[in-house]
């Protein structure tokens, strides 16, 4: 079984003092590590019908479209506001001050459609949740929402799981 | 030879009137074309001896991401200013009004290692160009732009040729 941990980075007092973060960039930089990564989600959701990865704005791009590729589906991108060209639906979600908006372009699913949700951490789980009830607006199903990192101490993950949702991650960072 | 034109929708007066925006997204949302395209790409590059793919914030990181774990190389985000946790090298670049930032991690890459720079579209190549000196600041050497789209009217893909780069898309919007 695949761990990301020991390829993840920590860096500490990132955006601001006393915040600890996860740096998936050196998870991304070494070839063999990258690979390892994406086909643990690959073995993961393979034999789940799954018809599009829905991924997160950015990081979430960089799992969910290999993934996507992978899995032959179709990718879907969720993007901050003001970034997609075409007709979208819109959910906001709380930040620590105020509030932002999740968009998805009002034609990128199908009902009926079986959807991967993938980001690349779940802190909150404020993003997820947005992008996940902008799935099912469009008629589609959440079958899992999947990241690198969950950090249970911030609640994402079980305030998902209580929403309903199937929720995975390869790694946990807790307890600190 | 795959030709993604026909699945990239125009939509017309976006961001704003007179601007013809050239989406990918149903590109992305067509499970099949989807994969033929970064497929495409893969045949392009295959006997490149690409050691890593470097995706621009945020929908190269969509094209680049597969294009790199297809290649067997590892995959490099250039983000806009502020979005990078650890220690970074930046370059400005020009906007229609003032100018932007885009950065890259310090130990992203080594010296020497054969790079391809990936976005979605070469508009005025202001951010390639950018992306392509922060690679070579690193000592590393560029083997190509990429991108699906090349507006050649804007003049990118003939500036960074100017500069000495070689430069590639999958298909042209010219005339319009």
């Amino acid at each position: 079984m695949f761990d990301p941990k020991p390829h993840i980075r920590t860096v500490p007092d990132w955006p601001k003092p006393g915040v600890q973060f996860r740096d998936i960039t050196t998870l991304l930089s070494d070839a063999r590590v990258f690979r390892e990564m994406i086909d643990a989600f690959v073995y993961q959701f393979f034999h789940h019908d799954i018809d599009a990865v829905v991924g997160i704005d950015a990081r979430g791009f960089i799992i969910g479209s290999p993934l996507a590729y992978e899995l032959r589906t179709a990718f879907v991108p969720v993007r901050k506001q003001g970034k997609l060209p075409f007709d979208t639906l819109e959910e906001a979600y709380e930040l620590e001050y105020g509030q932002a908006v999740l968009q998805m372009h009002a034609d990128a699913l199908k009902p009926g459609q079986r959807v991967l949700v993938v980001d690349d951490l779940i802190a909150t789980g404020g993003t997820l949740m947005a992008a996940c009830k902008l799935v099912e607006r469009l008629g589609a199903e959440v079958v899992d929402c999947t990241a690198i990192v969950d950090l249970p101490d911030l609640g994402g993950s079980f305030a998902l799981r209580q929403a309903g949702y199937s929720v995975s991650a390869l790694c946990e960072f807790a307890g600190d």
